[in-house]
């Protein structure tokens, strides 16, 4: 077994190496930019770990987890245009440093790239990586329209929220799982049961997310606490009270998400969302799909120790200290 | 030998059977609205034409004759944008008609979409497929990237902008023949010729379309003659005047491109190039390219009829009849 922090330099290592400025500058510029932001590469790590744990070397694994993160940071560009975000970690987003028409075509470059990467495995790892992949690329852009779609909509049920946040965050953790186990060559039942692993993890973490975003530590967090409420996010939280509320207090919630005064508003939303008991069934959630996606470890035909590891990875990403 | 109208009208039932509008509906309706406008469908038909001339069931071809046309019609809904188009094909492009998020979603989503049209092939020809797709599609983003470039630079070569014209448009015509050849099982030697075929077919259609933009006939040509000129295009003939001016003539070219009365424009522009002899010098690379490109016909393991049909189909595309 390797260390994680190992995974992670290598692969790091492989990814500078990989990524390269060449002719036409304005397009392969800006690959090298969003990459070199960092980021914790939690979904490259995953498809190097899957590989390591099945037991082949998770050197095999770089061309693949490298296609996952080039693809992830596509997502991340094309995201950032449609949102009119500024900012990425910290920094000046793609298409704010150059242009959109930048952003657009090296975000599609991006996606051309993460399919070649993948060119490097024989042809029956190779037909099963593409399979997953493709499938999985799609959901995304369906769970980023979703999400998109949510933004106007009314009434949005929990049910659609979790669909929309499986489609566009939790299956590419899942996938990102399930290549590396293809990658030495697992079983078939071994693929599924880690691929909902990651899956319901995925889940588990999103909802965390919004969570922490209204009820966390702001230096544990690294965001501004209430920003989701600032910008009338349909949040897991908010979605919950208003399914946990009469048509009298679901108009209240409406008026408070109304308000312009920033600081009253996160105080009188919270407090709404404390009155509806939210917070609580909120960790409620999380405890359930972080068990489910435990539950999916537990299947998995692995020592008891290699189960204790992806756990306790599951634990790391949950207290976000990875 | 199939007739070409029935290549294209079973493609055609193909396309329509196979793109299909469901949830997110704003994802995939855009999808179905710009392949429903049509167009004139050269590129699926190269791959079908060439499957067929190899001698193996055009039917075959058609999983990758449509990722061949989502994949051009992706670039097309993206250039748009970029180019801040409202019209395409007399409609509304799509980005005019929803909004540019989700123009720039949906594209990404035909892009992936055509990566999975292709996985229906058996491996030795999915491989070669997919080899010859990732490095056709990363040189469209190039082409796009250098097509960008250029309408910032004062100076740009003919060489730079045939280069360009290359990515931009002609490897994928080249592909579009070659991704037929490898259906068909047809030699390495095959390939590499019907894609140069198509590589200089392209180039010569290319430079004969800048040629039609200005000394073209409006009925025939289907577009308002000028339109490159008053836009400030560097289009071929430009370029082959700036570079057969002596430093006081090429001042003069680029003062006449700042008029900003468009009829004096387009005739003074249009008399400076035939002042010196540009119509003569482009009708000569036109049929340069041409000649080149039935060059590579002649080197085809086909017989003379089918070579004359690859040649008949290049005039009939140059006399835009097609």
């Amino acid at each position: 077994m390797a260390e994680l922090n190992q995974l992670s330099e290598d692969f790091n290592q492989y990814l500078s190496k990989k990524i390269e400025v060449k002719d036409p500058v304005n397009l392969y510029q800006p690959i090298k930019y969003i990459l070199d932001l960092g980021g914790k590469r939690i979904r490259p790590l995953l498809v190097l770990l899957a590989t390591d744990l099945f037991e082949s070397d998770y050197k095999n694994a770089f061309p693949a987890a490298l296609a996952v993160e080039v693809f992830h940071n596509f997502t991340l560009i094309h995201d950032d245009i449609m949102d009119s975000a500024s900012l990425r970690r910290g920094k000046p987003t793609v298409h704010h440093k150059w242009n959109e028409n930048i952003g657009i075509l090296s975000g599609d470059a991006m996606l051309i790239q993460a399919y070649s990467f993948i060119e490097e495995y024989p042809d029956d790892i190779y037909r099963k990586i593409m399979k997953v992949f493709n499938k999985t690329a799609m959901e995304v852009c369906e769970g980023q329209q979703y999400d998109m779609d949510f933004e106007q909509l009314q009434d949005v049920s929990i049910n659609q929220y979790l669909d929309m946040i499986k489609l566009k965050t939790s299956v590419l953790l899942a996938s990102a799982f399930e290549i590396g186990a293809i990658i030495a060559n697992a079983s078939d039942n071994d693929r599924k049961n880690i691929y909902n692993f990651g899956l319901n993890l995925g889940l588990a973490f999103q909802i965390q997310d919004d969570y922490l975003d209204t009820f966390g530590d702001e230096k544990s967090f690294g965001k501004k606490i209430g920003g989701d409420i600032i910008e009338n996010k349909k949040t897991f939280l908010y979605l919950m009270a208003l399914q946990n509320s009469n048509s009298e207090d679901q108009l209240l919630l409406k008026a408070l998400y109304k308000n312009d005064d920033d600081i009253a508003k996160i105080k009188n939303v919270s407090q709404f969302f404390k009155d509806k008991q939210i917070p609580d069934l909120t960790q409620k959630s999380i405890e359930l799909y972080t068990n489910e996606a435990f539950s999916f470890v537990d299947k998995l035909s692995l020592s008891s120790e290699k189960k204790e590891i992806l756990k306790n990875l599951g634990l790391n990403l949950m207290n976000r200290s990875v």
